[in-house]
């Protein structure tokens, strides 16, 4: 019920995490962005039960994140490797990575993102692609788009009635 | 159990994902940021159940992404105000945003971001902040941080054979 209810929504934050808003799958998307393909190599590195895993992977499959691929056919092999899309999904774990070495590792980050490359640090950060500036709540406003309708109209009414009441507490 | 083991990890993904990793507590903080603070708000926009949500708001208090507030004293009542750390995870919802347009909006996107002075519409990209390129998986590499453990080193090195297998494969 909840996901029928997730999938319905307008907001496009509800719809992501309809495909992967729990934590497994955004782990398999995690590993699968660091290489593993493979069933084994992913209950191994997560702890999971076969048959959540086993759920979660056709889950990723059917949303059309991971691709499923056959890589020996006597004993008959799959391996499962992200699609364009599942591949797209990489910077919201970079900008998760990022939160979580700002907020929760207090004595100093046990992983990084290096640039292939040069090896020098990446910072992740989400910005404009525009403009090149951060992105940050006081900064912003939601607005409806060409699709919208009743829900995100509400939604954006409340956030904009929520900025005026916000700047006036400020003014005060 | 899990939520022991996913704290217990070195990875600054898992460790968030224990602090906010299920969608519930995600729609939360994105209505927290849309304005939103009393619990009524909260249950009327996620249709959730009491206890749930209650459960979600004292999980994310205790994790300080959220502050409690008295704002009324006779009857007794509290709003929910997004910390720094909680107003921080913003830009994460950002990149979950556009990739929800991006993916999961054939009709054309519902809802966006705009620049609250100007109006202009808003295009979120991770990008790496020293240099403003936008982060793709096949540009970056994970690296082991100072507080790097077993765990991390085993990560990075699997990672790093991963890309070999990869640039062998597409030599070839």
């Amino acid at each position: 019920m909840h996901r029928t209810s997730l999938s319905d929504s307008e907001c496009p934050v509800a719809r992501s995490l309809d495909q992967v808003g729990d934590w497994w799958s955004i782990l398999i998307l995690r590993d699968a962005a660091a290489g593993l393909s493979r069933f084994d190599e992913f209950a191994a590195s997560l702890g999971a039960a076969p048959n959540m895993l086993a759920r979660r992977l056709a889950k990723l499959v059917e949303v059309g994140c991971l691709a499923r691929r056959r890589y020996s056919d006597r004993p008959p092999r799959h391996e499962y490797v992200l699609t364009d899309k599942g591949r797209d999904f990489y910077p919201v774990l970079a900008a998760l990575l990022g939160w979580g070495n700002r907020w929760l590792a207090p004595e100093g980050p046990a992983m990084l993102l290096v640039d292939r490359a040069s090896g020098a640090p990446i910072e992740p950060v989400v910005a404009d692609a525009r403009t090149g500036r951060p992105i940050a709540l006081a900064d912003t406003l939601l607005a409806a788009g060409p699709a919208a309708g009743e829900e995100v109209s509400r939604r954006v009414a409340q956030a904009a009635a929520a900025v005026s009441l916000d700047d006036g507490r400020s003014i005060r």
